[in-house]
């Protein structure tokens, strides 16, 4: 197990290093309020740790000059991020600056030992490339319900063979490393909340759109998970009493008329019936059809997949609008592969919200486009660990 | 001003004695980690602000006897629970008991002189029979959406004259102690946290369903207010696209589909139309009808009444099955008035909430009927400022 903190003015300290950047020791004592003495004391013990490190001397500010203190430059996190047609690793430094990103297409549903494996090779080609050599620590969000706790799987329904597996305890085995595993769309909000769209925002929603559709929750600044974990799971809310049936069993659910598996079902019916010309050629190409396709068929001016994606957004404003009159956030973030979509989508996202909501909900409320793209899931994967290595509390 | 405490110790000895009573030195120091002369320092202080008393010596446990500790017995907090067509105020003690409680009908619509006049009246009439001389602080709750900062409503759609008067302004100035202002809904989640079903519950949500429809918020222990306060503002999200046209100007509302204006209303169709003989006989006599009309109409067998509690518990169980996906609470409480429908109600909304939500979120989930009736908003408005009165941080 890898050196920890063992105290909150610690943690403040390092949590501080992470995202102020190297600091004096005059600056650091103000931020924390604590004595020149019991100040020396703290860095001591975190320089012996490893954690942190002397980076030279502060200019004077009239006496003596203060020693410049940073987060240990040999500090390494590791973000993955395992979706259900790619996996993402990056390393970082202790400030979460992405030294090394690697990513590869890959299918959830070929279980825990081939993906988990895919991934441990793709961090095995990070570090030869030399950016780590020993890991602090690793996060991982997986695209399913997941226990925090117990750092497992429960039950997803897109991810065969993945329920109850482990995957804290193997990967912590395996790196040799304090591990914690997250949803995916949790991580992508944290990776928000550190480095997007919501940097100053303490609540906000991060709505995912994907092969299924999911929804991350931050209050006050932290994930909110709910009581048994599954706060956020806004894809099986019924939005049409009518609608398709949905793979969990009920009718008319938002993933069942939206998101990535819905959208390339829409998109095949569409192809075939000679609606959309342009759909019809690219799969003759190509044999199937994916959410890109209908973005590329939208961009080309094709009236059809415009119209899908108009519907799609519809779906998604009407449950919005009545998260943000119930949750009443400062910022909604539209994120995942489907929001490609982009500004058709999000232009008819905010129509519905805007026009449904209450107005003091909707009043200063932006809604916009993840700007981090892939990035968001690792970062925050990182995020997620470094708070917890840096945290006396869990010492 | 009253005496407040000034560090984090005193507001945890505090909070701990109001909550679990009557405390020895000894247990105290256990609780708080506070070293015997460090404690003894804390405790003389709030002895000298008159916040806590000695009551006599604990039996021993083996070595000296230590001294007993309790919230002062002639602290007094003051609780207002405004509603559309009701007054009620309660006094307690320091250890939020109700020392006496009033209630009166009245018309929020009358304005906010009359109506604080009116609550003024009742404390009087409390006071009067010597339940409280001094009043340490007052919580109020109003029946519409308030900015809790600046302690006023904010365009309040049921209180005509309301809007931004400054109710925690006016009423500091005449009580001469400390006062909040919160919505009615926030001030019973507080209730039923304090001394309620919720007593045990980190994360739930509170149901009002009266003369319109709201949804307290509480994550981890705390009332969640949202970015502009407008959190839990559920009456407004849309059940049905072909719904009836609401007072906010929407279509198919919550509010405008159920509650107690919806409900009065309907009663009247139905009594006029002449489905409904026991209602119809009501309207006769009283010129009038309201939900504890329907209410009485249901438990008389009147089958036409059953049928309107059930639709609208269906339209409420609709908008919660997607609050329980969203927010995965541990506990749903349903209050209000209308409440009074009782297990008709409480039956659609499980059956509606059970079957569209999914099992990770409803497996552990109790959806149960307030069982503090009249007193939740008084025994949260007292808790709302008794937190705010102990605690060092607001000193």
């Amino acid at each position: 197990m890898a050196a920890r903190p063992d105290n909150t003015h610690q943690a403040r300290l390092l949590r501080l290093l992470r995202d102020e950047g190297a600091r004096s020791r005059a600056e650091l004592g103000e931020v924390v309020q604590l004595s020149r003495s019991k100040l020396a004391l703290e860095l001591d013990r975190l320089v012996t740790l490893g954690l942190v490190e002397s980076a030279g001397l502060a200019v004077s500010r009239g006496g003596r000059r203060s020693g410049i203190m940073r987060v240990a430059s040999r500090v390494r996190f590791v973000g993955i991020d395992i979706g259900a047609t790619s996996i993402d690793v990056a390393v970082t430094n202790g400030e979460l600056e992405v030294l090394g990103h690697l990513s590869t297409p890959a299918d959830v549903r070929d279980g825990p030992a081939i993906i988990l494996d895919q991934a441990l090779e793709l961090l095995g080609k990070l570090r030869a490339k030399g950016v780590a050599t020993e890991i602090n620590g690793a996060g991982i969000g997986l695209p399913g319900p997941v226990s925090f706790r117990e750092g497992m799987p429960i039950a997803p329904p897109i991810m065969p063979g993945w329920d109850r597996f482990p995957v804290l305890e193997a990967m912590s085995q395996e790196l040799r490393c304090p591990v914690l595993v997250d949803n995916d769309v949790n991580v992508m909000a944290l990776g928000e909340s550190h480095a997007g769209l919501a940097r100053s925002v303490d609540n906000f929603l991060l709505v995912k759109i994907g092969t299924g559709i999911g929804c991350g929750i931050v209050v006050n600044g932290e994930i909110y998970r709910g009581v048994s974990g599954s706060a956020g799971d806004i894809g099986h809310i019924r939005v049409d009493d009518r609608g398709p049936t949905c793979s969990c069993g009920n009718t008319g659910c938002l993933e069942a008329l939206f998101g990535g598996t819905a959208l390339a079902r829409d998109a095949v019916v569409a192809a075939r019936s000679g609606r959309s010309p342009f759909l019809a050629e690219r799969l003759s190409e190509t044999g199937a059809l994916t959410a890109q396709d209908v973005a590329a068929a939208a961009t080309a001016g094709d009236a059809v997949a415009g119209q899908m994606i108009r519907e799609g957004g519809r779906h998604i404003g009407k449950v919005l609008a009545s998260l943000v009159s119930f949750f009443n956030p400062g910022l909604v973030i539209i994120a995942g592969e489907v929001a490609d979509l982009g500004h058709i989508l999000l232009a008819q996202i905010r129509s519905v919200v805007y026009q449904r909501s209450l107005p003091l909900a909707t009043g200063n409320l932006p809604i916009v486009l993840s700007e981090l793209g892939g990035t968001a899931g690792v970062i925050g994967a990182t995020r997620l660990i470094s708070d917890h290595v840096f945290s006396g509390t869990h010492a």
